[in-house]
């Protein structure tokens, strides 16, 4: 399992000429960084006289990120798999209008997962970054621009993500999906650019 | 070493209440990610024929991608210690006023420190999208949005690890200094985000 590899490990073999790991498995490690940053600033919040006010509050933020954390993690793994998956369908054999018609229909199943994968890693993001900014409403004032950089790596996690959802669905052919899964894509989107200026713009008024 | 650790260690450690390592260090390693991903892409450039024409640029760009990750992987733990040495400084006497002239002075010199390593991985970041570009106009259409998510991530990088800057700034005495750097992190910025601009067009057109 990937998230038990050396980071050292991880990195060789994200730049090796393998293609797995590659963007969609990096871009959910950075919203598992993402999401670790949020919970070191909870973390640091709590037990604080200073911020006795909104304790459960941080408790309940806490133990949001760190199950996105925990999700993120897992994404790291499953989007290798994935792609290894649909590397194998486009092996298949296609000698005879059967073997066509079934590699067709086994690229089109994987597809599917592949582009639900990263789709999944943009939608925590966009989750992550709705946490970062009541965190840094209300966290601790010291450590805000540990939240902002947390908003920041989850910000990128998305929109590297979102290239990998794209070229999935850009060939796949129900189109009824694709229009789905798009329009699912542009929402997190918006919410995480959106979440992003407005996570900078507090901590650029406490700090 | 913290590039030793697996995976699993570091995003545990990095969500812990102990303060290091943060978004500096986390910042890093969305770099040594960003530079991993634009390396693969030119990995799977080389030996190819219909990118014959392009080899030897494709090789030098690779090992200027290279060289970049090392030294992000390295910033990742930097980072660390030059935090750790800067909250060391903090604790250090303060009864008499030589204890607090010599605990002053140690806090300077090593707010310095704690400035210039992030600085380094917001001008590495710069430098690494430089790179993203060439490879987003002459490498592997195939793989082009891993070169793409690569500069995001070092965009990321570059940010997150600005407003660590940015903080050791604010508390150094020294103006002449911080204006200097000030000035290096503004001119870093303004590269990373016409350039990943830019990476994003090269590859919306190649795709």
């Amino acid at each position: 399992m990937n998230i038990d590899q050396t980071l050292q490990n991880y990195l060789d073999d994200l730049a090796s000429s393998q293609p797995a790991p590659g963007g969609g498995s990096a871009s959910a490690l950075s919203g598992a960084m993402g999401a670790a940053l949020a919970s070191m600033v909870c973390r640091l919040t709590l037990g604080k006289e200073a911020y006795a006010g909104v304790q459960q509050e941080i408790e309940g933020l806490l133990s949001q990120t760190e199950k996105l954390r925990l999700r993120f993690q897992q994404l790291v793994q499953e989007d290798v798999e994935a792609y290894g998956q649909l590397s194998a369908c486009y092996k298949l054999p296609r000698e005879t209008s059967e073997e066509r018609a079934a590699r067709t229909a086994a690229i089109q199943k994987q597809l599917v997962e592949a582009a639900l994968v990263p789709l999944e890693v943009v939608e925590s993001a966009a989750e992550l970054i709705q946490c970062c900014q009541r965190i840094a409403e209300i966290g601790n004032a010291t450590v805000l621009s540990d939240v902002a950089t947390g908003a920041i790596l989850a910000s990128s996690a998305g929109e590297g993500a979102a290239l990998m959802v794209r070229i999935n669905l850009r060939s796949m052919k129900n189109e009824a999906l694709v229009a789905e899964l798009g329009e699912r894509l542009s929402k997190a989107l918006t919410l995480i650019s959106e979440g992003v200026q407005r996570v900078r713009r507090i901590v650029g008024g406490r700090a």
